[in-house]
């Protein structure tokens, strides 16, 4: 394992092609709009050679049996999902970002179980290959993109069925040292961040998609791999050089437009080729681990914006209220209760044949509904405790303006016993994460990350088992059971 | 381990003094309005006893080594606490109702960890007196009663200082054989269906109420107590005679009032006597562990509730509309949270040092919060699938009468696939659980079974450690930690 | 106009054959299920004649220029419309039950405006003879069953595609002097209240289904007129003799089942006769002005419920509480909410070609669409405060049995300056609103009445005119307006 | 009347002090951060002049009979009243932001019902004062920023016992010309966009606070003011110079902190001086109207919002889907409830004695608590629709790059009927009010403008009647009403 200084070092070395407000960046490590993304990232190291955490943060590797970053770790135990929950609370609230590193290890979880699966009934190498590049990422200490969003185009066409074919990511041409790519993957977050991507199908697919079955891993920087930044709210708050009114001054995320200008991938790091029945497993696979995972992350920027309100409640002198206190409790609630989803689908979770543990379906999807419900309920609380000065406050210029900072100082303090600077920065703080660039992580992701809800809610309609729930029905009724085939909606 | 039929047959033996609409009654096992509860208890025994079942319904007791009804046994790890919630969704799921002995089973694994307590810190026995009673209990398989919620009077005042000194449980009297005691207690679910009333303060204690602190147990047909049934909504459907109308033909709930007129209890069986510093901590723990376990027997009830929506929408021939689905993916969504927070409170349980494992707090009082208020979501959505019929149906005996019957069977038909006779049995089974007897347990009892709302959310404030919460967002915002005491509130 | 007891006296002349639990009753007016249902029409006459409400509750008829009850008025003004909302809330907070009349008057001023539509168009004589029947409705002062849901076997089939082509009301017969009808009216609230019912068609037609465009009046004993009454929630407290646990001793509503059976009805009561086109527009019409209603109706039943629950907080002595407050503001919010939804569909009215006014179809549906939530969360809050005494109460009989009733009094008192009857009374009501008969009206009847929320939705993707609010949005996005259709969705 | 163009004409020969970002603004009417606000504004000049919008935007005076623009008129009906509802929702559909002139007309509708009262009683001559100034701006067709929120400190404290008494604005001196004023206002959305400022109590007012209470007007460049520009979400894109990554080009709003220095005011410009029994009432009635007002603006921007997302489908190629048509269908909802309910409040105002009309007390409350709620949840909705794109789009300077846009606009399509752009517009304008600038106003002014939802609370406590529900209960629950005092909660 490396450290976060080290991890830095590395990404100087990759040279990506990086595009950002219309100009290709010279240095995106140090781009101040870019670096707090890594820095996020960065914590992932760091706290992993924290002694305090390393029990977290750190497994013992199943193929090298080394102790290696959790975040690169094949989950060998209902223990090794749940600590996957508890790191990620620990590293939003450490962040109160997205951290940005789940989506590598989610994909390496979902990718070893399928490319087993593949290898046991197709007689394939995949899964030979695919522990191969991940023992090289859990020894090199990697940051891996886990790839798969495709723009869609039409979204009720199927790949090869659009007006144009490279809308889904495919194999353009194959040949005995490898495949060619063609396409994009959208909301690429921390893609910037990562020393590799590993790319995944967006979709189920049939037979005349099966170009667009594939799976493969490339160095981040590989030759006609192109990265657009997209923008965020408040983004530009991050090159003003304050450090109040960006409101994380450390901290934040970042997502990426990633373009696969016709990428070759030797065979080595090909792990799913045209077989394309096993892409919608695959997906699925990784939606749920992914899904999971928001119960744990979320719930840690959860903490921050719940501290920031009670801590700004003190500042302003309103803690005693009984409204504010009852808000606060709400807030509490609503975060505790995505936790226990989150935990509960990792407890509940079960071993694959290959011996990596998978999250349990049902819980996962559930835990992501709520996350795309209560963290929207959790900012709206918030910024009632916050009040409206956290829409009107001056900049932090005006606060160093010789003649009108002291004007501002005197007007804008609250209890006499905080400095006025608290309030301000503690405003900033929760503009960042409810109305700025942090609602990006935790608002919108919360909504779509691991996929919409529409999407959760198809999973749950297929794992409800209505039938046995109506079995006990017409039990309790007095029903005999005739009507067939139950379940069927 | 003893037979279902052994348990009633054990409890005819009881001569409990039974109040029922204003008159003694008799034989309380043959009783119509009462055998439903038992029967509901029964089946936590038949279930034991079934080969499918045994695994999750029985445990090896620690204190006898003999496989024992899980309802008496001590939580030995969090293995027991998560398969706690697991029969309880089993349970509810057969029954469709509240089946009463949770409640005994909570009381048991509170009252081992404060007596054990109060032992190491006082040099009492009550721990070992309770043992032996609760070895008593296992090897006898008995059902007992928990008994905590007195009457009250006036909430704004401490029990000594009400104006009448019974409205709280009180030790009258006392000598070298044993206590004597005054008082009541209310909502108690599942009395009637007891062989011992095992009884608890209903509140945190100081000095002045030390009489009030006391703990112990009699049998239910002890001298001096006397039970009247309360009512619930459509309870006389029971005495009707019909198998339709009453919607839950074989199981039910009651609750009664327990009078405690001057009842004497021998030492044997004191398990607390004034010790009022322990009252608080006694209750708050049987109250966690009865708060998780809504998040098991509702879930049950919910699964029962869904399963009788989706299966009339299909008698109804309306499965196939986007909106039926979606409601009933609601349903299915808002249930299995609840049971998420019920497993990841048994998850995170925690050995206590005597051995026994107490429920997560936290997570405990979340699943019950959320208990308040989806079952009464989940109800709605299932009247709103339902359609208005759930509340103008005809009487089974209209549908019996030789003329009207057919006509009423020929008009009320859905789909034709599906007997009339199907619309009405579910739409009875609905009407029970969301606007009937059923009703009582599935959405009043999940109101303020355990204790209402708003103590949750005072547990909540207390368990959610602001403080820490607030030193992340202090750290994020950038502001040194120096607002003292953090998270006082 | 006459009076309350004039018109139950009238009803006494009225034959009808009635079924209740299998049973034919005699003397339905006198039937203790039946009469409190009376009660409430009758308070339509009492206030009437009422000086303190007779602005309210009557209005000049159009017709004859004479006083009428405002129950068998044409809206001739928004001022109307207004004045029917704010007697309906009036008549709920004096019934805390339906009343039943509206249905009647909604049908009268949809029929108005469509008969009138007829003739204008088609050359027919509907509205003249729809405007004799109202004018001896007014001066006779009738109660008007308006009978619209038909009982519709299969969702998913048109009315002449069933397997049974009565399970729509139809037109069998006819000749010279009339015409024969066979079929059923569902959910028919207040059947055996009226003296006449007033036959709608459910649903829009086709040309294939031009038997089932049928409307007309005839008497409620008309020869062949069945009446089914159907089951409520505790429905037969009312059977017990006692004033306490029936919740609602004096007042209370019904539903029936009504069949046809070979029904003649001559031409002049006949005002719509296989007119299929027109159907679908006095469906919507009459729903459009019954869904507001409930912006009236229930609101009335809302104060009660928030009046019973405040007092019932005093008699516990939990007023003071800031919860208890606070769940208190927000019932009153949500009962507002919905009384504001039903004044401004009213005041945005609009007059037809006829004269008569319209209520805002938008604003109806809207009205009605809260209607099936807000009532469900205020009997929530309202099961909140009332505490878990509400389904644990034992019975009147109990209370007065001379050994158990001064113990039950004694240790169910809450504030020493209450009597314990209030608070049992108040309970009952409670019960009676939010998990009895009156649960009925107040729940179910708020979810389906005027039609499912499905109906409403489907009712505002119609009228919601999102071809506008795109202009808006394409005008502000800086986008020519070329995407055509717009709002085509 | 003016034209917008002599609007901004006016408003450059007014020489305020402005400051942002630390720096003095020399001309803040062409400033790329303010003109948008003032484009707003001028909106309510250009539809006053417009003959299809010139009956909703204008009135006759009742002071000079002449025809004024109705944002200055004193409402003279409950049609004035609805009339400006209806305004509102039109300005707020053109602009999709807050158009600032409505905290000046309700200051006068505030003012002039409490000058007149004052007058009455007391034989002051505020009222004369007041109407004489208002007849000036009407006559010059001005914008005046009605201010009413002070810093406040310590909620705890009135503004008398503040550790810094310049917490809240009070008069420091007075003689026979006039007094002087020192203080502050913050929150003044409109500020500078304004000819004058209107100056009224921030709250209920005793004795020893009697300096506190005062109301005035001064011109807006006055002597000893001083404007500070607060910070807004994404507030910098306006000064980027593009037209697609701002989201709404054109139009936006604006919030200053205004500083008074010291500020002198004339004897004829006061309307309140140390008449602090009279402040709780004009601050009341002020919010009153302010809180119905978003009954109108906020349902306008709302029409924007679902346009916007129901364009978005359609360029998406998702506008067929169930769940969407679902979503639009409960935005639509939520939206249209928010109007009624500001319809409501404004047709049930009331004439006061002066002649003045005043909303509905109770239902203005009630539209508030909606606003503080569903505009969030419509938010939530559109993030949902809009899919993750809304915050990954990269900036509008990438879509120009000359290699890099045709990349883009390949790979970011939708629907191929629909160009790239069309897409790209519309998440960059549900953006801006869900997640930017915009949502200062469509969200935290919806929480706080007019006051903060416990101060609705409050008032619906004391508005509630909660002793004449109490009375309706009683009665139907049979208990004679002697429980006194009823109400007092």
């Amino acid at each position: 394992m490396i450290t976060s200084e080290a991890y830095l070092e590395n990404l100087r070395g990759i040279k990506k092609r990086v595009f950002l407000f219309g100009e290709e960046i010279e240095d995106y490590v140090e781009h101040p709009m870019i670096r707090p993304s890594l820095n996020a990232v960065a914590m992932t190291y760091e706290l992993a050679g924290d002694p305090d955490h390393a029990d977290l943060m750190t497994a013992e590797s199943n193929l090298s049996g080394e102790r290696v970053n959790r975040f690169t770790h094949l989950h060998q135990s209902t223990a090794d999902l749940v600590s996957k929950v508890k790191m990620q609370r620990l590293l939003g609230g450490c962040t109160a970002c997205c951290f940005q590193r789940c989506v590598g290890l989610d994909s390496f979880n979902a990718l070893d179980v399928v490319t087993y699966q593949m290898d046991q009934e197709l007689g394939t190498e995949y899964h030979q290959r695919f522990r191969a590049f991940l023992a090289h990422v859990q020894s090199a200490d990697l940051v891996v993109d886990g790839a798969m969003t495709d723009p869609k185009g039409d979204r009720g066409l199927a790949p090869s069925e659009q007006a144009d074919p490279d809308l889904h990511l495919r194999v353009i041409e194959q040949n005995g040292e490898g495949i060619t790519i063609r396409g994009a993957k959208v909301h690429q977050t921390g893609a910037l961040s990562s020393h590799e991507i590993l790319v995944m199908p967006t979709r189920g697919l049939k037979a005349p998609d099966q170009d667009y079955a594939v799976a493969f891993a490339v160095p981040a920087d590989a030759a006609g791999v192109l990265y657009v930044v997209g923008r965020q709210a408040s983004d530009t708050r991050k090159l003003e050089g304050g450090r109040i009114d960006v409101g994380n001054a450390r901290f934040g995320g970042h997502e990426a437009v990633v373009l696969f200008q016709d990428v070759f991938v030797p065979w080595e790091r090909v792990f799913m080729c045209r077989e394309y029945r096993y892409a919608g497993e695959l997906v699925e696979l990784f939606a749920a681990h992914h899904r999971a995972s928001y119960g744990g992350c979320k719930v840690g920027v959860g903490d921050v914006l719940i501290g920031a309100v009670a801590a700004l409640a003190r500042a302003q002198g309103t803690q005693g209220a009984a409204h504010i206190k009852d808000k606060l409790v709400e807030m509490v609630h609503l975060n505790e209760t995505l936790y226990a989803c989150g935990l509960a689908s990792s407890y509940e979770g079960q071993r694959t044949p290959g011996g990596t543990y998978a999250i349990d379906r049902l819980l996962a999807n559930v835990t992501k509904l709520n996350v795309t419900r209560f963290p929207y309920e959790i900012a709206r609380l918030a910024q009632d405790i916050a009040g409206g000065l956290l829409v009107t406050l001056p900049s932090e210029r005006d606060f160093a303006h010789p003649e009108l900072g002291p004007l501002l100082t005197k007007y804008l303090v609250g209890s006499v016993e905080v400095p006025t600077e608290w309030r301000q920065r503690l405003l900033r703080l929760i503009e960042n994460i409810t109305l700025g660039a942090g609602g990006v992580g935790y608002l919108v992701e919360s909504m779509h990350g691991g996929g919409s809800p529409m999407a959760q809610r198809i999973m749950l309609m297929r794992l409800a088992d209505l039938g046995a729930k109506e079995a006990r029905a017409l039990e309790i009724a007095g029903l005999a059971q005739v009507l067939t085939p139950a379940g069927e909606l």
